[in-house]
This record gives C-alpha cells, sequence and structure tokens, in this order.
C-alpha cells in the first residue's frame, strides 16, 4: 500500500547557516549544503527557522539568502523559508519575496516579544501578513514552537485562521515535542499539514495521519528518515531505520543544537570554519564536540560524503 | 539634604508610539506626547521600550522615530531609546543612530528569540554591539526583564561587561519585579545606575541606591512620580504622593500596559485614534476601558491637561 502525499509532506531539514569570517551568511556554502540535502533523502528545506539562526540575521540579510538560492538554482518548490519577525511589516516582506522566488511555503513564528498575549492579536498579526501580501500562491505554515517562542498556537487559533483562510492556511510545524498536540491537529483539521519537529516524534505522527517531519537533525540524518518515510508509505518494516534515526537525534539534542550538528558538519567535511555561529549562540566546547562524536561513533550512523 | 543626581537618574517615562490610521508611527503626535512627558516631571525619555511597541517596527520605523523626534526638537539628552533586537546588526544601526543623535543612553534588550542561552553568548553579543558602534559616548543600560524577554541578565554577566566595557555599560533597567535584584545589583556594582520598572519599587530602590524608575505607567503620572522623588532627594514626607503613585500602577497593572495606557490617553484628549495598538496586541475591550476609568475616578488622581 502505498500513501499518497499531502501538497507539502515528507522529510525536510532545517537547514542550517554557514558563516563566513565576519560572521555573515555564507550563501554560497548553504546553497551546496542545501544542494546536498536535497541530494540525500530531503523533500524539503526549512531554511532561515531556528536552527539556520534566522532571527539573529536583519531582515536585509535573510532577503540576501532567498535571492541567493534562487541564484544558485535552489528550486523554490523545495523551499519553506522561516519568515515570521516580531513586526508584522517584517514578516511581509519577507514572506512577499518567498512568494515571488516561487516557495512552496512560508514557516510563520507568531510575533514573539510579547507574550501571553490573545488569540484575537496572534489572529489579527496572521491577517495581517496574509491581507498585506495578498498572493494566492501563498501558503502558510504556522509555527508552533512554546519552549522557544514562548507565544504557543492552540486549536482555537488555528480554527479561526483555517475558516478565514482556507486556501492560505496550510499546515504547521509543531516542535512542542507534545505528540498529543499534533495528532490532535491532524485530526481535527483535515488536510491540515502537520510536521514534527522531533525525530522521535516523526513515525507515530505519520501513523495518526500526520506529513512528515521538519528537523535539525536531519541537516545530518536525512537519509535515515527518508529510508523511514519511503519504508512507512510502502508497508516495509522501518523499526530498525527509525531506531537509528532517533539514536542519532538523542545523542545530539543533549546540546546546542545548532552548534553541535555545525560542529558535526566541521568534522564531516574537514573544514573548521562550519563551526561559527553568531551571538547568542556559540560554539560547542572542545569537550562536549569530543562527546558527541564518540556518541555518534558509537551509535553507528555515519551521514553521506559531504559536498 | 538633596542627593546628587547619577548621570541618569529620576524619573523616566517608557513612552507610548501613537499610531495613524494604517498602524503606521504617528511621529509628530508622538514627538508631542515627549513635550507633554519633560514638561510634567520627566528626567528622560525611554521610547521605542516594551509599552512604545518597538519590537512590533521595522528598523526602519524605528530609525524614522528617531530622526523625527530629533528634528521635532526633542532634545537627545533626555532619551534612552531601546535598541536591542534578536539580530546583532539591527541593534547595532540602532544603537549608532541613536549616539549620533545625541541620546544620552540607551536601553539595550539581550537578543531575546533563543532561551537558556550561555552567559558567554550574551556577552559576546553585547559585546558585538559595543564594539561594532565604537563609539564614546555609547552609554549602554541593560534591560532585565525575564518575563518578557524570557532571557535574564545575571549579575555574573554584568560583572563580565563592566570589568570589560567600564566606561561605556552604564546601568540597567529591572523590570523583574524582584526588588532584591534591584538592591543587590546597585549593592554590588557601584556607579552603576539600576532603574526600577515599577512604581512600587521605586521609593525603596531609591533608599538602596537605586537611580529611578523607568515606567508605562510615569505615560500619564509623571507629576506623581517626580513629586515622589524631589521629596525624597530633599528628605520631604513624600509617603501620600507614593501611595497615591501606586495605587495608580496597580489599578493599571491589571491589564495589558500599553493598550490601558492608549486608553487614558484617548480618553484625556477625546481622541480615539490613541487607541490604535500594532498586533499581536490589541485595543482593551470597553468593559475593561470602564472598569479601567471607573478604578481610576475612584482613586482621585487626574493626569495634567493633555496637549
Amino acid at each position: 500500500m502505498t500513501k499518497s502525499p499531502k501538497l507539502a509532506s515528507g522529510v525536510f531539514a532545517a537547514a542550517l547557516t554557514p558563516l563566513t569570517a565576519d560572521l555573515s551568511p555564507d550563501v554560497a556554502r548553504l546553497a551546496g549544503h542545501c544542494r546536498w540535502l536535497l541530494d540525500h533523502g530531503c523533500d524539503g528545506l526549512a531554511v532561515l527557522g531556528t536552527t539556520g539562526e534566522a532571527n539573529s540575521f536583519s531582515v536585509d540579510e535573510r532577503l540576501a539568502i532567498l535571492e541567493g538560492l534562487a541564484e544558485a538554482g535552489i528550486p523554490g518548490r523545495a523551499l519553506m523559508p522561516g519568515t515570521g519577525c516580531c513586526a508584522v511589516p517584517d514578516t511581509v516582506r519577507l514572506t512577499r519575496r518567498a512568494v515571488e522566488l516561487g516557495a512552496a511555503g512560508v514557516l510563520v513564528l507568531p510575533p514573539f516579544y510579547y507574550k501571553n498575549v490573545s488569540d484575537d492579536g496572534l489572529f489579527a498579526a496572521y491577517s495581517e501578513v496574509i491581507e498585506r501580501v495578498g498572493d494566492t500562491r501563498l501558503k502558510v505554515y504556522l509555527y508552533h514552537f512554546p519552549q522557544m517562542s514562548a507565544v504557543p498556537i492552540g486549536y482555537g487559533l488555528i480554527e479561526r485562521l483555517l475558516d478565514r483562510y482556507p486556501d492560505t492556511v496550510a499546515g504547521m510545524k509543531d516542535s512542542s515535542g507534545d505528540l498529543d498536540n499534533m495528532t490532535g491537529a491532524a485530526r481535527a483539521f483535515p488536510g491540515f499539514a502537520v510536521f514534527s519537529g522531533s525525530e522521535e516524534l516523526f513515525l507515530p505522527l505519520l501513523r495518526a495521519g500526520g506529513a512528515g517531519c521538519i528537523t535539525a537533525v536531519n541537516n545530518v540524518a536525512s537519509p535515515l528518515a527518508a529510508r523511514v518515510y519511503a519504508g512507512w508509505r510502502e508497508g516495509n518494516d522501518i523499526e530498525a531505520d527509525n531506531g537509528l534515526l532517533v539514536a542519532v537525534r538523542q545523542a545530539i539534542v543533549r546540546y546546542p543544537l545548532s552548534a553541535a550538528l555545525k560542529e558535526i558538519m566541521a568534522r564531516l567535511t574537514g573544514d573548521g570554519d562550519w563551526r561559527r555561529v553568531r551571538p547568542p549562540l556559540r560554539p560547542m566546547e572542545d569537550g562536549d564536540a569530543e562527546a558527541l562524536a564518540g556518541a555518534l561513533d558509537d551509535i553507528g550512523y555515519t551521514p553521506p560524503p559531504p559536498p
């Protein structure tokens, strides 16, 4: 039995953003990384997300990344860039350009400075963005990540947005780690594509009607996640692959994710420039880096040969 | 006995930002509001803070506000604009321009998207800003507001920053509501100007060596706060004024602050345009607005005649 894919579905990496010596985005290297991910199991790429340090870049830097990826030939249909900022005009600018460049969708954080805001206020913020962009090609994926944004997206808000913008509001990335919240949303809102932010919940969510996963760990583990996804669609036994995928995740998520994944990329490519992160993030301490490398060796997973 | 003021000290309003019909900053009206506040007890103005909805504006909008206030003749020496963004280049742009325009200081949130970051990472972020601005006129006030930013600023970080940038790091606005944290910082770091974000802790903090207050409620209660401050410096009895100031605060802080204060300004000026806020904030509900107006009537405090 082969299950049919949703509009956006499957395995997405929340792509890392490599940096130059002055901590600017290294767009050429990012394009190479994106190509490598698309060649090794990724159905799509959530560039400019939490893992990609998007909120540490100015809007102009983020626009330059989107332009640069388009110029480098990364197909827009594979992209789901993060565009959600605290200021609605910033979210509008990024979202509009992403749509113009053919992005399959955009992953939109709620405005995340003010806490304990009402659903009315969050609805107004998303509504302003959708109305101001005013493009029928726009597909919005809501980004629920209460541990980081501290601004949760509840079912009541989703329902109101789907009711008002049924052709635009397409799904959600749920990084809460709460499987019940994900499966509940997949059940409550048919056609609404729910992605897990975690490998551990990827398969349980697929089985409950979810769309796939969008994860940081897919920067180095996408071939494994792709085998799990293909095996699930084809009804094959995927317990071993899934167990390995989850083990890789568990070894990495003990550390701050962007730094840990950049450390792995530095070792994989032999290029220490990969370790650069923008403040307030910091590169891994040497001891932690050694411990992580050892843990991944013990698991026995090797990422594909780097670009 | 008259106590001598610190470099920046006394009563500051975290100024509201009035909006036009399309929810853009109404800079002319803001300038009028700033003049009114400076004429009625404010020693300084923390424009573009949490109350001023700064993070709901793009960097270009915030720069236009700073330029507009300078053109309207609001003296830079009275200003302590908020300039802290998630992205270091944004903080640098805003801070540099504020210094060029003669701002007495800048109030700098830590990068507030990533949570649980290390003091190393926060030190690196502040350090990048200070080094990139590279101006001896720069005076940085750290903004500790864990309930909103979810990124606290601890004594260890303050100590490292003071050690490295003793002529630049000038003080802190503490909106934690924790008097012990404020008085502890005032004691631990001589010459470091600690401002309370609350009227209730204003007088206790002054008595423990603090510098003053920077508050939302001062948008409508600055004459009262000024009487408390002057009375404290001159050794007069200020219990009645302080009691009234605290009562005004307690009536207002039951509601989301920016909306409640804009509601009060709308009633005071007879101009409903004052009620506009940017999403994700929302104007007050009618019932809450009536209840707030009634509570303020009961207290018997009337703000000065509006501009």
